[in-house]
């Protein structure tokens, strides 16, 4: 029974997003799934640069409601958390009641990224909570990004892949995404 | 017609979170709502944090599931762009046909904070799309944010409320948030 999945990340953004987005569709389609990837429909033409971002908002969002599940790719993107236009996507998704899986390619987690973002200098509130220089509270939950993220994928049964790329290669490696990949394989084929 | 509105933001990560939490639940009950916040209800106890995470993510989606609509602050947190938990809930309520609205307190657009991110040190490619150093793509649609989120807001019919605190006030100026509720009440009740 063929499936579809929906492939939300950061690629688009890549300068080599043509080749990314049709790597990845590949390996979805031979581990049996029809890929379904934000750049592989045209958008219609608008009057405006907003206008244009809607018709790709909405797009994006017809693919959703047709895929099966999402495998969503929630690798630290221009700073210490996802992409949010990916993040968006995952509460979409489990919102739909669809299959959910994501992965990351940077290991150390959302509690060692805000701890490093702050130099290492945090310490424990009076309720022994974790606080940087500015106040703001560390999340400390054993997750990979935001607990709504990595809260909202477990909850639903889904998977959380870990993987641990080269520095240079965060958005290029494709190991962690395979595994997604097979494991969302096992549970919908 | 009493409504309930899910006020989505970073303000549980803040060193006066309560306050801050109750502050915007009065505003909201004066503008005519129920307010439901993160952090209103008490988690249930967890052996493990993880566990611990996903029993807050239980809670803050069953908030939305009762909620008749959004208010999310998308201000720029720990970085260029929002906090990937609240935008991870605007996905999640505008999958589920929810009213949604936003606002940021910072005026300047998601195409002019990355060219900051960059230094001002981006060029237009072949195709006439902007790329920073690192050859990643900078979005330029006229909007707030990540096009999923100021897109998925605009097609719906809500607005995005673009504020401009001082510096040191972008996640305690309730301004925008104000103006937010104020559109809200007018189109639900």
């Amino acid at each position: 029974m063929t499936k579809k999945i929906y492939l939300a990340g950061p690629e688009v953004f890549l300068s080599n997003a043509r080749e990314m987005l049709d790597r990845k569709a590949a390996l979805a389609r031979e581990a049996g799934f029809i890929p379904l990837s934000p750049g592989d429909l045209a958008i219609p033409p608008a009057a405006t640069k907003l206008e244009h971002g809607c018709n790709i908002n909405a797009i994006d969002e017809q693919m959703m409601l047709e895929a099966d599940g999402v495998i969503a790719n929630l690798t630290p993107f221009r700073g210490i958390a996802a992409d949010t236009g990916t993040t968006y996507e995952l509460g979409f998704m489990c919102a739909l009641g669809k299959h959910v899986f994501a992965y990351t390619n940077v290991a150390d987690n959302h509690f060692t990224r805000i701890m490093n973002h702050y130099h290492g200098i945090a310490a424990p509130d009076d309720e022994g909570r974790y606080r940087g220089p500015d106040g703001l509270s560390v999340e400390n939950f054993d997750m990979a990004d935001n607990l709504m993220l990595h809260g909202g994928v477990l909850r639903r049964g889904g998977s959380f892949i870990v993987g641990d790329a080269k520095p240079d290669e965060i958005y290029t490696d494709l190991s962690a995404f395979k595994e997604c990949l097979k494991v969302a394989a096992e549970k919908l084929l």
